[in-house]
């Protein structure tokens, strides 16, 4: 049994933590998370350290991080279970826990942010218009207080993984970045920490966002299928279960997030739904 | 005698690199340039020498970076010579030249930048709109690149270096920032490589700047001025030359950049002047 992580809480110590394994040459491998911790997170964990070997540090971050939320959104009662985080890290053999103050994060006077300008207009952008800008500062902050080789992000977010991916390429960080596969529940619904939200009669239907994401494989399995047509049928799908709104779907390049008019096999898909205030994302390659 | 410096063009030597040196526990001190080198530089390397001993890394990059220059700036004829730089940089002990190319630096579809939000509004960047976020974009890519464990940044460009020690701390990247003092010909001139462009009739009355300095210094000595009686004493002093034109002064406290109404000892004075189309800057503390 590995034992419990160690936790970190400044940026001066995990540096120095993380230099101490890069000098000797050693992995260390960072999984950033907001806690609440699931089977997902624990993938992500299990990835990093195949990433870095028995030897290397494997590091999950805990941060729930203010400035990738609207003042609208849900910051203040974004579900926090520090204790069960800390043992679900221990069972997955994780060595560090960084969890930072918001002091530690944003000082008094902070000024600084890192913006991304072309991956992140659609979507989660449009529809959160100050949410990546929040995310890629964050994660470039992390980025140099864990100073890992390699970090993992989940698919689940998958235009965050790709703005993430720019960032790194444009700004040269010293990393590797590996997307992990989503991990689903029993009805196909993508695992997050905000399904927590979700009443019973909404966690019921909320599977149907795999739904709309199977129906498209199938629909462009053999042909390609104009956008429009995969936008109604998803509409439609939807709209079948009561307590649902859909936000967006879309249709686009894994890469260049380019909209696609005419859906192949090998197009990406993702969607936004609410179920009353709670809005699920999920994605797939079709 | 030193050898001359190694040349490394690429951002994944470069790192490799400096990752050698930093697994030995040794230092990597850091002088960012836009190339065209003069004594002011060459301080620059010698402080970098001194942070991290005979043994360390001193890196000078050589970059002169498109994305802090306007379009009606002077890109296209900063002045450039290679062959003179790599001289001066041997007789300087640098043991590594950064010269990365345009599409090393930024790619094809590049779309990342780092934004500073509240030094950077006021005298350079008001003047300047886009050239700070330039600057703090390359230097932040210049840090992931050559990895230093202490960059050198000169004072003339104070507010750069202001920004630039903001960017540091707000984003946690782990290296040191020293600002070294400006070096200044026999008339005071403050060494630049825009120097250059001065005709003679311009470069005989280039002293006017740091004589405004000295003549605010003086002014101060004893006691408080109002700023705004600074401003007129030095916008007559400028004028009294026939090639100027006063772009701004400012006179403000030399940590938050914030404009002080009343000037005393200590408060830090910058100014921009304008000899036909060359844009001198200069500062000091009062």
């Amino acid at each position: 049994m590995p034992g419990p992580a160690r936790i970190v809480r400044t940026a001066a110590a995990m540096q120095r933590l993380a230099k101490e394994w890069q000098a000797k040459k050693l992995g260390v491998g960072f999984v950033p998370t907001m806690g609440y911790l699931h089977a997902g997170h624990v993938s992500l964990m299990q990835r990093a350290r195949k990433a870095v070997g028995a030897k290397g540090l494997v590091v999950v971050s805990i941060y729930v991080n203010p400035t990738q939320f609207a003042p609208t959104e849900d910051l203040s009662k974004y579900p926090r279970d520090f204790a069960r985080d800390k043992k679900m890290c221990a069972d997955a053999g994780v060595d560090v826990i960084f969890a930072p103050t918001d002091k530690e994060m944003y000082p008094e006077g902070f000024s600084t942010y890192v913006i991304e300008e072309k991956l992140s207009r659609s979507m989660e952008g449009a529809s959160r218009p100050t949410h990546f800008r929040g995310v890629t500062t964050v994660v470039a902050k992390l980025f140099n207080m864990v100073l890992p080789t390699v970090a993992i992000f989940g698919a689940k977010d998958f235009q965050q993984a790709a703005i993430v991916k720019q960032m790194v390429r444009d700004l040269n960080f010293p990393l590797r970045i590996i997307v992990a596969p989503i991990w689903r529940e029993a009805d196909g619904l993508a695992m997050s920490s905000r399904n927590k939200y979700l009443s019973p009669a909404q966690r019921s239907q909320a599977g149907v966002l795999w739904l709309a994401l199977e129906q498209a494989k199938t629909a462009v399995a053999k042909r390609a299928v104009p956008a429009a047509q995969l936008t109604k049928m998803t509409s439609w799908l939807i709209s079948t279960q009561s307590e649902t709104r859909l936000d967006y779907v879309e249709f686009f390049d894994p890469e260049t997030l380019a909209p696609e008019k005419l859906v192949r096999r090998g197009t990406q898909m993702a969607l936004a739904v609410f179920f009353g205030k709670t809005r699920l994302i999920d994605n797939a390659k079709l």
